[in-house]
């Protein structure tokens, strides 16, 4: 059962790239709010954005060893996904690992655990997305798979797929979706950059967005608060 | 029931903004330890501080309408906070609603609830205490109401009452009672700049507060380690 | 019950701050990965780092006397480490309170409950690690003690040990293995030295730490995805 | 500003126990979906329901003077209802102050805290709605106030509101609604029996409630998965 | 994106009832501890056991719609699984919709959220899975799908899986092994059914399991207290 | 490091059981508010109760090895307290265990992290308390220590220790303290039953334990609803 699966299929680099230009929300939305993951993955410093291709790992609990077997699966522009099987949040993951990521050219680690060595990681640049921030070392004693389907932090993910992660958060485009999405994400991007115009110079999102008939229909009504005070 | 007061009285906002010179912790302290919201809610950047009037907004879970309602009711000068009827960590409240308040002088937002965007958000400098940070869009199908009193994050709220946020934590005043817990965070401030003075010098808070006495009497002991090692 | 043990015997100071050169994460490794105390333990702000002897106090829940008393026993190279007797958030410290402390050359505080004045401390540079923030006020009612053995976020801490925090979190080292812990944090600090040289340049974990035979003989296999595209 | 309000006007008894009739789910809908306390709040045991006036109290954290002092506020037919100023899950109610409650005709304690000795309130039937449940004692220092407006775990109450609770968790009707509301509840029971009757009768609730055609106007598709397969 | 997916196949009902004679623990283990949803998903009543086959529903957060949708889509022996987009812990699932599953021969609900009416549901012996119990009312407004693959409590899950579940949780095997599965699962227990006659009769698993000489190799000591004391 | 300590001193076995007759909080209460466990060590089934001397376990996270060890040094009245280095929610503990556990004569389990089999347990009448239940498997990979002091749910406990759980939580007593604090426990109760009685007949708390006066002092205020409204 436990694999390493070589030569994975990515997403080509300049598409998974495009989406830097992209915040999580605008990709979560354009792909009909799907692919995120849940909210208490936080980022380890603020202003961290990464857009790559995904290196999946399943992990046992409180063991980092298949996160090593990993290294050598990644190449330029990658991000690793970490997923234990059972909740731990002892930190995987730290300042030795990330070293042996960045000389691979890997943008960035997402991990439903912990991570350690946290000012190390942020003096060097190396963004990382996680449930916890953790000293607590973990074991090399169980064997997992790497690039295998994996579900982290509540979203389902294949070795390949595009990860994209900001302040907001973290989601995955499947790869086959990715073209499409990162079109809508241009196209979802042009029309609020009109609407952003038009809210600056004070514009009402109520008229702007044609609320007021749908509001009244549904019965929402006005009352001046110094008509009866 | 789903109701917009409009036109709603509220506290000066001079005195609102005379707040802004006392911390949180100063303002519920001043009024008695009342006012505070839960501690989850957290400002989406260091350093932030607003007070201002509050525009209170009711909305029903992961549907964030009457935020967009709420917009026309605020002025220069307001906090707009934001209570779901059920909680949801959803992204209710981002970059393009930030752009519509601040172009209408609202220093902030107070939700409890999820926000995105938070990148934009701290570039323009728009400040928002939330309980959570979530890309989750949410959807515009549910009436709620605008200017109702609402219980925010545990703490009652009036439309027009002031709000205070900072790194603390956020606080609720009365409007009645804006003045006179203005006093009384002078009064404390003067106080505490004396006190201040006084330990930075060395001097000790048991004497300065004169607590020596009543530990004794309630029994508190004294013992030194080397006499018995 | 309640008592105050004074002229605790400490941990030295010079060995105390030796250990300022490394991080949590090695030392609770070097100690056989013990001292750690739990992972919601979080500093007030990015890129703090203490190292000092352990003052410490049993708080009752919601009550900050017994810090007050605290400070008196408390010299030049300290850390109050304040463990209340059952959970309460409420903000037992804030910037009085640490100005009295940095009078006399305290190094910082851990405590597992709320601090306030958040902003106030970052600006005095008063380094806090704590389990939440909250400008909830506290009262001075009930007895506790200082300088006895107390569990602080499920770690056991006696007074004059070493309490070693950064953005990792905070590990204990006993004062009796101190000089023993210090030894093989700089051992393992020159270890790593050496791994990282050559994981910068690019050369795999597998191979440095000989992990590809145990890794085959616990059955792990390899499978090459494009070979069964 | 602590004070004790006595001969509080209440909701007629009959009026309160009339409410034992519905569920909090029907209290809850029939009041278009308000006064609902935060789904933390759990009974003690399984079955418990009950519906009475309000006695409101708050609580210092961890300090239960007040409750003694609410005692004697108590009549036949009322709910004690406590809330803490800040939070804190010690053991704050047990037997003893039970049996005090029950000799006066108490119907049972809600409270966003935690209460001990459950084994002898199951024992004796008295049920609680609690956020914990901790053998942790309190202390008896700081005044609060009874009768006065609270929060409690999310809800505003008066005193002499009904208070009803049971699986479901806890919600409260005000005072001067309560006649309406509970009007509200037997329509709201007499349509649902008959709704109950054809559904278990094989009826579908996609006919019964007539949303076909709305599924299918805002887009849904069927599709047949064996003609794909 | 919404949509129905009818006449999915599904498990064989004697291949899925055959999985209650064995507990989710046997289950998990049997198929390389993998399927398992997270913890965090208790039953709303002890000794509840149900295995079926799944019909799997994706609804907004707050918005029961498409479980209203998916009843159609149910027969007999089946087990509803509900995933959210996002979280809420509102009720979105009481009495009405179980006498609506129980009439088609459901065998229970699996809910990555909120459920109410759990008095009525247990007096049915309507078994229910859930994340949380809340009164909170759900609206109808916004579409999702059924019976397409799922991430429901950190478990993927597909429209005619397995699902078994008893106090220990809820785990999920896939339509294609679970064949393969049970016989696991047959052998497991058989193995265990010796193992716990050679337990009860005082053997230990330190003999039983052969682990001294492992032990011993991996360095562990025994010291008697009495020689040292 | 890792190390069995065997023939511990243990309190005697009538003195641990005589405990028996004491609620948690009562014992809680009797030894100045010390050694309670946190209040999220929940019993697996309702009504149990148990006293006994502790075997204490240190175990790896996710990794269930040392408990079989732990099983040789257990004797019949003893309790055996289960401590991870850091937390895991799996479920390290199940039917086959217990099996071993009660043939010695072990009086049950208590154990911050998750147990297993709960209905099994639960028909074994074999009582445990625990922060999760989970069907989660574990390793048997890494050694970890028997007898040794550990800190479990936030308390400090020696082997020998005396273990007191019920309803309300899990309370530790040292063996020293066993007698007086065992006498302190029947002073409490028998002070308690005098006071039930009066409370049961009506009297007041207030009046009883003579708290008039001191709220008074206080600044307490009583005031008639029915003289303003």
């Amino acid at each position: 059962m436990p694999v390493v699966i070589t030569h994975c299929p990515r997403v080509g680099r300049d598409v998974a790239e495009s989406f830097m230009a992209y915040g999580v929300a605008t990709v979560h939305e354009a792909q009909g709010r799907g692919g995120l993951m849940a909210p208490f993955m936080r980022p380890i410093y603020p202003g961290a954005r990464i857009a790559g291709a995904a290196v999946t790992v399943s992990v046992a609990p409180a063991d980092n060893w298949m996160i090593h077997v990993a290294v050598e699966q990644c190449r330029k522009g990658d991000v690793l996904v970490v997923a234990p099987t059972s909740f731990s949040d002892a930190g995987y993951f730290g300042e030795l690992l990330a070293c042996s990521l960045a000389a691979r050219g890997v943008r960035g680690l997402v991990i439903d655990a912990g991570v350690r060595d946290v000012r190390d990681l942020v003096a060097m640049g190396f963004p990382v997305w996680s449930s916890a921030v953790s000293a607590q070392g973990t074991v090399k004693e169980t064997l997992g798979s790497v690039n295998v389907p994996v579900v982290c932090a509540g979203a389902s993910i294949d070795p390949g797929d595009v990860v994209v992660a900001d302040e907001d958060g973290v989601c995955v485009v499947r790869r086959a979706e990715a073209d499409r999405v990162l079109q809508l994400c241009r196209e979802r991007e042009a029309k609020e950059a009109k609407v952003r115009e038009r809210l600056q110079a004070g514009e009402l999102g109520l008229d702007l967005y044609g609320m007021r008939d749908k509001l009244k229909a549904r019965g929402l009504v006005y009352r001046d608060a110094t008509s009866k005070d």
